[in-house]
């Protein structure tokens, strides 16, 4: 029997070089959030299934979690996305806490669907949370956030645009300017979260569909029509600027601005798939035409905390993955060159072994990384050479009788081929002020 | 409905303090291995389950990993153990990649087994593995790095011990000295496996159970007890020790007392549980009383990237979990105090919150860690100080009409309770010297 060389479907395998730019991307992320004052948490992979059944939405639940019954006949669930658990661990100590509370985490997630780019049945994913905080502020923090994380990857405001809107707002215009009722409510916001994957004709029978006949000859649905064709915030009818929600999100908007934010638009028919949200959602989208799509969303989410049992939290929270936010690195040519963390490959000749895993050691203990050349000692040296030169390694040291005799060393870079020597102490200098730069 | 506040059964919650502690742990394990030139790998932790067929051994397969058919018929398994996955990627790529080959990764493993002190359902593991080395020098560097992590916890050589055995030599006793078969040599070894858990009668009746009438007759019994109880390695008959197996052990031994790890000992009862182990097995059991237990364990596995149907490479890798990790640094108190990593608590006062996010953004643009307080701005400031407390920030600093006015400002050290006034710049400068101490 031959074992299977692939990954799972849909999932990645990180080689080292791989890692190293997920490495660095995860850094960046975690720096800017941790320069606002968020903590990182984590939990387990598996929670009861019943913690998704109540507010992730419908399709994510029954068609894209991994579901099983474990050895000891519980429903558990392969997390698909961290709110509901960020939720639980704050409802588990919600006297304890000190709000407001500012947590962050970076987990594996998992979703049943056909990959493609950019969609990966396992994906990692930034999740900012803001609890206990009533006012804008929070949403505007966030949004915050989020604008500087592509700045710290040295994104410009052309190539990212941020769009808000407010489900309350939303419900609003539902319930009171078109009357439509919860059900319709909840069916018509499902349906405009999807509309972008709809042609026209195709949403015009769903929009029918849900209407009654007194509604369609009431003229709903060209009322709903016009309200959704809106391309700016001034062409809101006057009843809706009325109420407070949309006053949210101008004040947010004018906020942004004033923090010198000035990519983010209103986009009416911004509504994020999610059935926990209840005031303003955002969503950033790439601006290149090769990946125009959302690379990170978000919301306000007042109910979550409170499903457990306990006096609900105001919350706003994001996630950002890391798939879409690799590719728009790419697209914009934003991977930094990364290099390998081993500074320097040892390689003993003749009977130098164990004069040389001690030359190593005395390495390590001056913050050197070493990797001893442990190949076979027949090997020709420029093949020896060639294997740090595969491994993206810097320096190469050969020691040899000759070397040990005159402690004289001989340092090399691989790329330049540059040549540095000297005693021991000197190469250490060389390495470890050449790396810093 | 009333939503569950805890945790999956037998896996843990990592609220911040948590992280905080399993990321300095992270930290030291990765430094250590980095320093001799390990680059860091990852993998989905879904697989398919016949990788695990093979060779992780039954009871692990069939009664402790969890298990399913995902929506698409496969037969999938959360990974146990991370072993056959990097077995797996090196296969994958066996040409492209460069030899020796030091990788290293800190996945999550899972196993469904009773949750007790040190062992939960969801772990974390360091895994080391060196790939392409035949010589002993592959077993003697892994020994070393396992040496070095303890003594980066700041650890002494009493406090943990090496045990080190030889599976090939231990074959070598069943199938020629003990004239056993080879499926007697499997259950065998599986026994002893397992005897430091078995009563002394119930582990005879075993032994009993393995063998013919006519191997009973013969001695077989009394001869292999006596080569299990051998307490020095000297006391081994000298059949055995002109086997190169037995070599391989006592050069082990003799390389890494000359590299001053002298906490190493010759275990003839070291079997390790997994059956792909073909050579030198070793382990580490913490020495306190209260924790006498092994904390890591590894060996020499040459065959299971074969098993790929790509040509074998000489392996030796070991694993460290976190649990017994965490248990060990407690009862050793080697925990070290772990701050929280934001630096500064800012509170506005009155309507300076405009004034003070600017202060916010301008210090975190010094690398300054800045949560900013958004609680009610009707709470009193003792109550606002004690949120900074409660989260273990070190310094606050409250911003008021009178400071913006003066530029003048009181930063004050929550636990000495020290103030130290003076301009942006020299709070600035104040912070970031006392963080680097």
């Amino acid at each position: 029997m031959k074992l299977p060389l692939q990954p799972y479907k849909g999932a990645r395998d990180f080689y080292p070089e791989d890692k190293r730019k997920q490495d660095y991307m995860f850094s960046v992320l975690k720096d800017t959030v941790t320069s606002f004052g968020y903590e990182e948490y984590n939990a387990p992979i598996l929670e009861p299934l019943e913690l998704y059944l109540a507010k992730s939405g419908e399709e994510i639940v029954n068609e894209q979690t991994y579901t099983f019954t474990d050895r000891g006949g519980r429903q558990v669930a392969i997390r698909p996305e961290m709110t509901p658990t960020v939720s639980r661990m704050v409802a588990s100590k919600r006297q304890e806490l000190a709000y407001p509370l500012r947590w962050f985490s970076i987990p594996n997630l998992w979703r049943y669907e056909r990959p493609q780019r950019g969609r990966y049945r396992e994906h990692w994913q930034l999740n900012v949370d803001l609890f206990g905080v009533n006012s804008n502020q929070a949403e505007i923090e966030l949004i915050t956030i989020a604008s500087c994380i592509y700045k710290a990857f040295k994104a410009t405001p052309d190539m990212f645009l941020i769009k808000i809107n407010n489900r309350a707002m939303m419900d609003f215009i539902f319930n009171n300017y078109l009357n439509l009722s919860i059900e319709q409510t909840y069916s018509l916001a499902k349906l405009i979260d999807k509309r972008a994957k709809l042609d026209k004709v195709t949403f015009l029978d769903a929009l029918d569909n849900l209407l009654t006949p007194k509604q369609k000859e009431a003229g709903v649905s060209e009322k709903l029509i016009d309200v959704l064709s809106v391309k700016s915030i001034d062409d809101i009818p006057k009843e809706i600027k009325l109420h407070e929600s949309f006053t949210k999100v101008t004040e947010s908007i004018k906020a942004c601005n004033e923090a010198g934010i000035n990519n983010i638009v209103f986009d009416i028919n911004l509504m994020r798939g999610f059935d926990y949200y209840n005031g303003i959602v955002f969503e950033i989208f790439d601006t290149h035409p090769d990946n125009n799509r959302s690379m990170m969303g978000g919301g306000r989410y007042d109910g979550l905390v409170g499903l457990f049992g306990v006096e609900p939290i105001p919350t706003v929270g994001f996630g950002l993955g890391d798939a879409t936010l690799s590719n728009f690195l790419e697209l914009h040519n934003l991977v930094p060159n990364i290099k390998s963390e081993t500074d320097l490959y040892l390689i003993p000749l003749g009977d130098s072994l164990n004069q040389t895993q001690k030359i190593a050691n005395s390495l390590r203990e001056k913050n050197i990384n070493v990797a001893l050349d442990l190949s076979d000692s027949n090997k020709k040296i420029g093949d020896k050479i060639n294997i740090a030169a595969k491994k993206q390694i810097k320096y190469i040291l050969v020691i040899g009788e000759q070397e040990l005799k005159t402690k004289h060393f001989k340092l090399k870079d691989i790329n330049s081929s540059e040549e540095y020597t000297g005693s021991l102490e000197k190469i250490t200098e060389h390495i470890l002020k050449n790396r810093s730069l």
